[in-house]
């Protein structure tokens, strides 16, 4: 079935509810999906990247809704997963024009080889403290890197990067403050914080792995190596406002955008995927 | 710890996110748990019932996030799960002040028994038919009830109403639009629409019973018998559009409201309260 006449932006102005998107946000999939300018080979393989990235993540930050600790925080997780659930439509729409295919064939057709997301968003969401030292790293690199793609010489990976830098910002925003509470806040919080710093650093390393990739595509994207000496500034920085200190525990063997993933990856895409291709083609 | 420094108000105008509220939605969750009047007793206990409600859909539409066969539909069932959960949280929040406890109190340390939610509500997500019929009933339904509720005497259950009533007004379209669309459809998506609801009629008469506390609330509340008219009415006109018939099958014994539920909600509630009641208090 087609979704032309589905347009959430149908909905109206931006007054109170989650379900209305606000209008001048003209770049949605839907739109993305049906343009005619398509990226070339290269530029879909990093648009793959980024929506690989953030709909994974979106997946592990869902599962908080109606399931943690506070009402109130399960809102706001909720809220980024969605806002990383949109980016990753945005994405992958426009990767998918590449070759014929559409979003829904990329996020639920492709075999976990397939896939290109960083070994971080596949992470379990363990505890609170991880969840939200997962999302300081992955925000305050998203937020890095799709402010340098706003200079993207390709126009739809700049539109799409302008409209995720803004929501970014308070993923970032958002875990800047968890941080600062936790690590701030009693003994057993900042050790948990301390934990999750531990376990999660060894896949900061591949986050800012430069491929082969990064050079084809010239100024239509960015090295994400050039992104770490920014990254490293500002994480630092949040760190030791919270009273952390950044790990010093060796990175791992992680070649998530090679299409080698962790146990992990299966068992999120399994529930992810089951639906659509029990009833391909089909809208239940 | 406080939420008083995390209000998502602060994360600025209304824009673009879904991680921002917009704002001038003055009445959140976190004003109604500080605020100086406390609900009666049978408001509290008539709060807790439509609390109850929301809090169990958002958490079955919760499980549609990266999960359904389209990702633009995802978005849109878990907005609608979260504006559920907004409400939850706002009708939690206010019948806790009642008997000392917070919305949290209330949401994760229940047992089943003391849940007071319809079995509508907990019927599982079934098939995409199945999802949009249950959100037909229960959308009509709450936006009817809401808008009865913008009089309350109460002026609590009012301004929790006055916002919850243009969000549902949503949900409303949302339900009707793809009612609409499976109905007239293809033969396949017609029949499982007829299947969801001759499997979910069951659960419609409880949803229109009186209780004695109605009786009680005075102008305070609003007896759901009343309802019902209006409920058929426009329930009956969205099927006939749509070529669907409403069923004949007889109701089910549903006791929701006292607390007797079906095998479904422990399993809802054990997925929803372990976090919490691992850590009590604490932030992870």
């Amino acid at each position: 079935m087609s979704a032309v006449d589905h347009s959430l932006d149908s909905f109206g102005d931006a007054t109170a509810s989650a379900t209305r998107v606000t209008p001048g946000n003209a770049l949605r999939p839907e739109d993305i999906a049906i343009q005619q300018e398509k990226p070339n080979d290269a530029v879909a393989r990093y648009a793959v990247r980024l929506g690989d990235d953030a709909l994974i993540l979106a997946q592990r930050l869902s599962h908080w809704i109606s399931r943690g600790p506070e009402l109130e925080e399960d809102i706001a997780l909720g809220n980024i997963a969605l806002d990383q659930l949109g980016h990753a439509r945005s994405f992958l729409s426009y990767a998918a024009l590449a070759w014929d295919k559409t979003e829904d064939d990329l996020a639920y057709f492709r075999e976990e080889e397939e896939f290109r997301s960083l070994h971080m968003v596949e992470q379990p969401n363990g505890d609170f403290a991880a969840t939200i030292v997962r999302q300081l790293v992955i925000s305050i690199y998203q937020h890095l890197l799709y402010t340098a793609l706003l200079e993207s010489s390709d126009e739809t990976i700049a539109a799409i990067s302008a409209k995720a830098v803004k929501e970014v910002d308070y993923h970032r925003d958002h875990a800047i403050m968890w941080t600062l509470r936790l690590g701030l806040g009693t003994e057993e919080s900042a050790r948990r914080m301390r934990d999750a710093l531990d376990n999660l650093w060894p896949y900061v390393g591949e986050i800012f792995e430069d491929e082969a990739l990064h050079a084809e595509l010239g100024d239509a994207g960015v090295a994400p190596s050039t992104l770490r000496a920014a990254w490293d500034e500002e994480f630092g920085a949040v760190l030791a406002d919270a009273e952390l200190s950044v790990p010093t525990v060796p990175y791992a063997m992680a070649r998530g955008r090679r299409g080698e993933h962790s146990e992990h990856l299966g068992f999120i895409l399994a529930e992810m995927q089951v639906l659509a291709r029990k009833h391909p083609g089909a809208t239940w």
